[in-house]
């Protein structure tokens, strides 16, 4: 009976009861009058979750995140065109890789797993970059695997202090529609995100948002790609058959998003987390990012004792209690077990999910004061809830 | 988006997925042949959670227990019949109400809320009528508002020392499908259940459960009846439209707990009962039950303490966290809050209400050390998990 | 896979989508403040589609039409009390029999099956009772077994017109929130409907509509009465767990139905049932109706050829082309069957019920033209259509 | 009111309820231990269906039936690769399209809008091609744009007549798991599916199968790919976030179709296709198809009288009764109309269709007799019937 506990991995994450009705749809015809508006209703709710700005488009993938890594570069990019990316966690590694597949020229820059974007070695980078080799510059906003946010403003900022043409590309996977989002504002040119985290939707759309400066590039972009293709996309008519039903459920995801507003959900947000933080603390453990400014209030990787294995608390708590958490990857796989706190997670839920964490991490050998994180996480949410 | 948090309610209680699934279905013709089947397997599905016995039948009603009682007394008694029933909490109260309005003569012996079935004060009243006037003993399995569980054997010892032949009828809608019942070894005439309980279902269904000798008085029972007429039930067409899909979903009910076993049922609902208690007790409150024995395994009414309104409490809980715990009722309105705990509920789920109630009762000034409860039920729940 | 064909039998009728989803709710705690606003906006949404007119109620029972007959009577009747009641049918004859079962003393007018309420009859008898001894009037608006519908005003203006001072009772199971139901303008004091004929919901709920005249009678209606009685219903507490779910679903329906207007939900009933009714001319067919004014909107029994079965005619449909059309009952079992064409209902299955009907009726032997009478009703489809 | 008809669109095809429930789950977390049963019974479930034989593999991706195209080519060939292909419709255009995008050399053959794959063409060209330049073959399966299904057999043996190693590669979108597909028997290399038609369910899912041949290949292929890199796939670990729903939904439709058996579903497909045929010939009208042998069992192009407009008749269709037909795609863009049969769909579905078509046609301007269709469809249906 345990599909009746929460989920916490950082995505897909547990979906909303209006949600799973909005995606949970007859057959209706993609060709039909009634597409259309429903699809246009998906996309404009998109941009403004993305602060999209003037003369930008969202598009949307049958796909994951990585579809839309890969739509991403293929669409702006062209064999053998270099770009500059940070390599400091899983996902990081991953969109690095990717661009790597397809040709094009990775200036990588190491930094360790729980540290942000190395925004001073970006400066320098772009700086050094006179002849405007780099084309693109890639952050991961939000890295999963660390529960690591990177400041994408300041990435802006060097970028501008540079005078660098290149393009912003941002993974935003795990950040937008759960933490504050400025695409317009930061000079975003692409935009990554998924269906299954903070749009509280199943897998299976990689969503996409273009600023005007990325549209520009498009018919010039050399990379092969044709189901990927951004120009079919924007052509009038979707190139094959649209996920109507993911469709749907964007549209109510959007709805329900911007009807709380987004600093709403950004604040809804920040205090789910602050709560699994102060569990985190009571524990005497702490989070896998560096310092507090790069805590995530999304995911919190959380590094578990010398002689522990995470991952194996991880198991245990799945088969022992039925509930998922997210087991650590790549570096810091043994090292670290995540809690995902992002989406729908009301205080009950992260509760549940803390005294969970408790029993496991009891029972897998973890000497922690059981309650102690219970206690820490309701004092929080009890200070700190609205009226 | 509390629609999101389990409920603590004793009753209707939390829906698992595939219960919820089989009681949403297409229309179905219930004069087709597909529905005997179903509502065959329901019936006997419920006939073996019941341990009905040889003999017996068990007739489904579109509508709540309440119903069921009056199915119970109407089909099997006549105008100015003495039943013998006690008072000790408000659903004890409310079938004694049903039969007066009905035209019953009820013989009421009074208990104190917290109590169990008075069975010696039953036995003498017993051994007393030796006439037989006492046509039917009324027994609450048991009291939801109080959180007590009634010796029902022990009421059939009775009967059977004092050689008396009244039909024994159990209130068991909030202990039928979760805690042992032994209809056939208990000497139950009619079982009273409804599906938002134990069936884990919507409400709309009224399970009534007959042993062949009160199937033997209702050609000759002389109460008026019609909607609840089982000589039409049993009649071999269905009298009226059925609820198919709550006949289906008690299909799919039936399976499931018969597929776990009736003793594990019952052992997972003490198991997470206990926890619970361990919680009372950690906070420094008590049972309104009024001894150990009496403990419920559905249900928890805990006493608050003096200067506390209880229903406050719940009104706090609901409001400030979104979750649903029982309030008092009746005599013990205001004096206790209940914390449901029967159906679909997992560890989880349990600690979550736990931390909850932990943060409504902090909030409206009961002195609990917070993160105490939680303590002392995850101790339960990891020394006891199977596994 | 015939749970994917619609169902053509007059109730439970075709469910739509958006009334399925909104019976298919998580638990909802009735006790909390989330509940009122519902159960308020279901009522109130009733009242608008029975035109319930100033000081009236609206009361819902878990339970089935067969429970608001009862709840009808037991509310406002005394033991022998006499009512003036008709026997033309299926339904009429059972309400019939239900008020006998609870004592009361029915002064039954025989019509034949096919007739509508013997108006002329019921004067006759109402001028005749100069003591008043009838103390309610008992209608069947649209007998489903005959496909007849009644003319309720008629009934009142003799009501009126002979100064008594009886309540009107009114069957609308299989008319309500389909055909036009006036109850204010008719005098109606007590209207019965269930939830799955033209609301669309599935079975398991009796709604009841009371005037205040009705409402009136209540405290001093001396029935026996509990799981039904009104006084409970209107105490402010709903007296028993209420079936949310289909009480949400039926807040749903009332929209549907007053955003469509329900004078296009009958105009919408009347052109669907005016198709059907030309296929069956076309057939050579004749509805069990006397007379045109009688033919109802909801459903047609159609006479089967003599020699013909129709409820083989009904067993074959089902088990050769997984469709549900009503089979004949009482005394036109065998000799008619029925084609419901209430509720959500589209021109084109209303052609895919006349095309199968038509290769049930070539299989058993009667002897039509293939094609004829969806093309009769695809004529009359398409010269209606809006637009 | 209109999404409770059925669509009759070549794909996204009706849901049956069985499928649409497995595909509405709560999350669940893919890195569990209940995702690879689950990952494993779809995918040896596709197996079956596509008779795939030893060593072959079947791999699933969150994309459509292009982006399966995609995998195909990009998986098994490098840069400049020579593939040949004919042109005979929409979808065998825009995979032609899909390859040279990608970079390859397709040798492509043209046929007729209505033709089949011309097999002798690709015979010769194979024995012309004695260096072994083209590396795959590509064949549409069944031409969805014009209701053709060629024969992939037949282009397996001129590959052997040739003695040619090329792959065989086939788009399947429309035939697989309606009509008879062997692939080990054709010695198919690639198959690619998608799950929106004959699986039934809502489109996302890119359904590739591949030979041990094709596997074979694909650590050496030289085309730039990550997203749908087939290398991934089979590392035993899921690439990206799976679409848990999707795929639970898959292993529910196979084990739908299994239950029934291939065989008897491709039976069922012809059987409702022929009856839409017979409508047609009844109409007084012709498929698009250029004769008998190429006629598809799961799609019909209609050809519409000179100075008529099908894309105007869908369009109307739409509007007037709520039901979607497949418009002209391309070089038919308006000269057909068409009617999609495959998937889940009843005898009286097909007939709703049909009667459907014949008010639009006559609405439109074009002449045929109404009902003519439809009873040209019931006799074929009568007679065919099983038992």
């Amino acid at each position: 009976m345990s599909d009746q506990n929460p989920v916490f991995i950082p995505g897909p994450t547990n979906i909303p009861e209006v949600i799973r009705k909005a995606c949970d749809i007859p057959t209706m015809d993609h060709r039909s009058a009634a597409f259309a508006p429903l699809y246009d209703r998906a996309r404009s709710g998109v941009a403004k979750v993305l602060n999209l700005g003037e003369g930008g488009e969202v598009v949307l993938f049958p796909a994951t995140g990585t579809g839309g890594w890969e739509a991403a570069v293929t669409n702006t990019l062209s064999p053998g065109d270099r770009v500059l990316a940070a390599r400091h966690g899983m996902f990081s590694q991953k969109w690095i890789d990717l661009c790597q597949r397809h040709g094009l020229d990775v200036q990588v820059i190491e930094a360790p797993w729980g540290a942000g974007v190395p925004v001073e070695a970006f400066a320098q980078a772009l700086a050094a970059d006179t002849g405007h080799a780099i084309k693109a510059v890639l952050v991961t906003h939000n890295e999963t695997a660390t529960g690591v946010t990177s400041d994408v403003g300041a990435v802006r900022a060097a970028l501008d202090a540079a005078g660098h043409p290149a393009l912003l590309m941002v993974d935003g996977v795990s950040s937008i529609a759960s933490i504050p989002f400025r695409m317009s504002e930061w000079g975003v040119d692409v935009a990554v995100a998924g269906s299954q985290k903070g749009f509280m939707l199943p897998p299976g759309l990689a969503i996409v948002g273009l600023s005007a400066k990325a549209l520009a590039t498009i018919q010039n972009a050399g990379l092969a790609r044709c189901f990927f293709d951004i120009r079919d996309m924007l052509s009038g008519i979707y190139p094959y058959t649209p996920p109507v039903a993911l469709i749907n459920g964007l549209a109510a995801s959007t709805d329900l998003l911007l009807g709380e507003g987004m600093p709403a959900v950004a604040a809804r947000h920040h205090r789910i987390a602050e709560g699994v933080r102060r569990a985190v603390a009571a524990w005497g453990l702490a989070p896998c990012a560096q310092s507090p400014d790069l805590y995530s209030d999304t995911v919190t990787a959380i590094v578990v004792p010398e002689g522990v294995d995470g991952n194996a608390l991880v198991a245990h708590a799945a088969r022992a209690y039925g509930v998922a958490f997210g087991a650590g990857l790549g570096a810091v796989a043994g090292k670290v077990f995540r809690i995902g706190h992002l989406g729908m997670m009301t205080d009950v839920m992260a509760l549940a999910g803390l005294a969970t964490a408790e029993m496991a991490m009891a029972d897998i050998g973890i000497e922690i004061v059981p309650g102690s994180g219970v206690a820490a996480a309701q004092g929080w949410y009890r200070e700190s809830r609205a009226g």
